[in-house]
């Protein structure tokens, strides 16, 4: 089989207003970047407000393994699957952040024969919006570091007389916002700033500081919440960036640098459209984090999907006790609007790989064994998919689960994993998405189709008038199973502090590993009898959320021995090469 | 007078299709970036390769102050002035970088009615191309740590073998390349990277390293030097990021990075089209500092001008001593083309205040003299235009002086200018381009046509095969009217190395302060008798050239008091307002 950059170069792509057309968008709708990409105005929505709106099907997954799921290959073959069965559909998917890229991942457009075309253009750089995030995003890091460098050298009196400002008498150690970078960058992620030369204050105030990951950025978080331009510019004003000497929150308002950051975002609203290999419409906009932040498309794109076409397919990240839990208890809740159908996607090796009965370690290769039949360990990891289904039936929405079908795979254990899922009363359809298209997942649409005239009876875990511990406890409890949380004396603080100053009416978000429905990537299959530890949690009072750190997560990755950008290249003709 | 932004959006502009079409290209010549924007292909040049070139005009300055001459409204306002008197032009001007947008100078797209429409577009991310190049940057500082963080951990033998790569034996303190960022943000000139917990290196090697603006990156030098795609990949591959523990150059190539490096900038070479106020079609490329780097538009935009239009108006930095000495000695000899006419921008108020006989502090307010008649300061001032004159003249190039006129200057003052100006043998026109758009440029513009029918006997100041140590005292000498140059013990044993290396066939680049003609702020006027100090001489091979530090140079601004930012924001309607 070709790779993946080669089947997208061979395969004829429409032009985007063509694509644009289809959906009933006219010029006026869209500005095209290129021939084969264009931003949509969020306006159109106004058009089409009395319009029924399309079936939201939101894929998800079992636990993450290191071999892939392929769900964002299952959810661009759906989308292709639904056409071919002559549904109207558009996918949304978030845009892959360029470090991944370069270092282990490779691209995130899908593969195979289900991709969204040209995989190059969207793996880098696309229309500039992470780029822009990050703009905004270190324009805030430079503002507050300037302002308390400012103050300092100037003393608040002779600062206030010059400027005509209030000081903000910034406590140097509270400075909450970090920097951010859209690269795999490890030796940034803990950094000393503002170094002088003896006796001078030139270079700034000296203090300690990191960077992360773009997509790791509370701006990210908030494009993909915001409703509007306008909500979007508010929630920018919210963000809080430090804490003054007397422990008040200072904002991006506070710092009157809230409006320069939107106008560099200004376009980041609008998502990005393109199209899959088989020309269905595809929206790309943010790409958030799916532990420290929400793990969600936005739901701007998913509005606007929602108004052009009957079906919408989405993804969110890693397992259905990740991106799922927050797409229905943080992202449902700020719109208003739940998923009609979840799609869980599985696979054979992957089950295997939860099954726990491997020694899998990270950098190592993988066993044999996985590849090939292993009914005992098929049996072990199907507790892991067995609780992903219920998961997703706990908030009342109907599930399917998708089989993502490898070549190698043994037909008897397809059957028994098929007959074991229908035993808990649940769709199943294998999907070979990859290799074949659109054609490959026609089963799979059809479930869909039938799933989401099933009735949805949805609720969310919570309810924001919830105390955060509840709250807190609520994720715990009911979304992973474990007996509660234990809150460490600085969590507790915390917690105390973000209550007396009104952010507990906020949604939570547990930054847990997604190795494991549990907090400790040791527990495999579908674990219990544990309870959740919460060290730290942090204010993300302008996406509307406050996350807890449960364990070590990774804000910056690093690159590894042999990284994926030595494979690239332009070739003769000036054509990107070695991308997968 | 409307604000700029208020006249740039009360201004009906054309599509950027039509102006592409005014200029004989195809919608397959461009990519358009919205409705006012669109790459240009530089593949356009095949097509024009027998027509005859247009005339290249170059505006330069006399030695720029804190009030502003208005070079780039000069620019503009001329290029509007030859299309009034019906000759076919395109303007060519640097991208502004989005630091100083935030920080004290605000925009860079000329003003009044001689600016690139819209402005808010040219200011802000335009078509993504600085946001690409400190990406293929920070790839390039990242790959560079990481490697040293793996061969540390393994150790030379084991990380050749795990990898099947040789180790590059990197020198922790001789790593050159440091990291950017398209922001004014003093605190992070000097930082320390890759702080751990004690006895781990998870967070990679610690070591002190620093941010550019991006302005300031050797690959932002690279754009605008290159030739084509194929070149720009070449020049990519020949930057030297670091030194192995013998003293060898490690290369971008050597670190498998290049290709990435280049796939992240692919879009980069291709201009970008936009037009000015009055529809004149304006190529905007790259934007290296003048002090650093040779501080003029790309090679490439004034190629691909010069095939479509019979004059081309492009600037330089800062005054003549600066960006015009480097275009001259860096640009024309790599391009092989040498601009036939320099336009010197001057203003009363410009020369009283490179008279010497105010006391002009930074951040303190202007006299108030320097606005009203002062025939000694202009007189004294004077010297500094006439020098800028000579220097021209020097290169064998006609020059034109423009004088760039505000409303409240005395008209007694402008008339004894013209004639002090007159005397020595030199065109010279006011302009109100500012004020009046290419009507107030026509005298300007006729002045300009005549000077470019006149010879021109380009001679630059140095030949290549000339020593290091001779390119540097040529420029100081016959380019500065100096003693000589002083070379520190440092500079020496660095220009040694660098001829040993096999480097000394390269252009040399002083950066010095653009505030005087010599190396010291306090000099006015056109100053004898001084020795240019080089402190450090640092290597730019990709970009091909050795630049000299001459003083304390700056590459990462600091933000004011008072930045530009505050007054930013989005209006009801969404635009953006507060840009100047």
């Amino acid at each position: 089989m070709k790779s993946d950059i080669e089947i997208c170069r061979t395969t004829p792509l429409l032009p985007i207003a063509q694509i644009a057309a289809k959906l009933g968008l006219t010029e006026d709708d869209i500005t095209p970047h290129g021939h084969l990409k264009a931003k949509i105005k969020p306006s159109v929505l106004q058009r089409y407000q009395s319009k029924q709106k399309g079936k939201l099907v939101l894929v998800t997954a079992i636990t993450p393994t290191p071999l892939g799921e392929g769900k964002t290959v299952t959810t661009i073959g759906l989308a292709q699957g639904l056409a071919k069965i002559d549904q109207s559909v558009v996918a949304c998917i978030r845009q892959p952040s360029m470090g991944p890229v370069f270092g282990v991942k490779g691209g995130a457009a899908g593969g195979g024969y289900s991709q969204v075309a040209p995989m190059d253009k969207l793996n880098l750089h696309l229309t500039g919006d992470i780029h822009a995030i990050s703009a905004a995003h270190n324009l805030a890091a430079a503002a507050i570091d300037a302002r308390l460098y400012h103050e300092t050298r100037l003393g608040y009196a002779e600062f206030e007389q010059k400027t005509g400002l209030s000081a903000l008498r910034i406590d140097p150690d509270r400075i909450v916002w970090r920097r951010t970078m859209d690269h795999n960058d490890r030796t940034l992620r803990h950094i000393t700033i503002g170094h002088n030369a003896p006796g001078s204050t030139a270079n700034g105030i000296e203090r300690q500081c990191g960077f992360d990951i773009t997509a790791a950025s509370e701006l990210m978080a908030i494009v993909a919440l915001a409703r509007s331009l306008k909500d979007m510019r508010e929630r920018i004003g919210r963000v809080v960036l430090a804490y003054n000497l007397d422990g008040e929150p200072i904002t991006a308002e506070d710092l009157k640098v809230a409006g320069a950051m939107a106008v560099s975002m200004r376009e980041v609203i609008e998502p990005t459209l393109m199209q899959t290999l088989e020309g269905v419409p595809t929206l790309i906009h943010a790409g958030p984090f799916a532990n420290i932040a929400h793990g969600n498309s936005s739901i701007i794109a998913d509005e606007i999907a929602e108004s052009l076409a009957d079906f919408v397919v989405t993804e969110a990240g890693f397992g259905s006790d990740m991106g799922f839990e927050k797409a229905c208890n943080i992202k449902a809740t700020q719109a208003n609007r739940h998923p009609d159908c979840a799609v869980i996607v599985a696979t054979l090796r992957g089950l295997k790989a939860n099954s726990g009965l491997y020694d899998l370690r990270p950098g190592q290769p993988l066993p044999d064994a996985i590849f090939g039949p292993d009914e005992q360990a098929l049996r072990a990891g199907f507790e892991n998919l067995r609780w992903h289904i219920n998961n997703v039936k706990k908030y009342g929405m109907p599930a399917v689960v998708a089989i993502n079908r490898f070549p190698q795979d043994d037909e008897q254990e397809l059957k028994l994993l098929e007959a074991w899922i229908q035993a808990l009363d649940v769709a199943v359809a294998c999907s070979e998405a990859f290799a074949k298209g659109g054609e490959g997942a026609t089963a799979l649409a059809h479930a869909v189709v039938k799933a989401c005239q099933q009735p949805c009876h949805f609720q969310p875990l919570y309810q924001s008038c919830e105390s955060l511990s509840d709250k807190f406890s609520a994720v715990a409890i009911k979304g992973y199973g474990a007996l509660g949380v234990s809150l460490s004396e600085q969590a507790l603080e915390q917690i105390h502090e973000l209550t007396t100053l009104g952010y507990d009416h906020l949604s939570v978000c547990l930054a847990k590993t997604p190795l494991s429905i549990s907090h400790d990537t040791s527990l495999k299959g579908a674990p219990e009898g544990f309870t959740i530890p919460i060290r730290e949690v942090r204010l993300c009072a302008g996406a509307g959320f406050i996350y807890a750190l449960c364990g070590n997560v990774l804000t910056m990755p690093g690159l590894p021995e042999l990284p994926a950008y030595m494979q690239l290249d332009l070739d003769e003709q000036g054509d990107v090469v070695g991308l997968s």
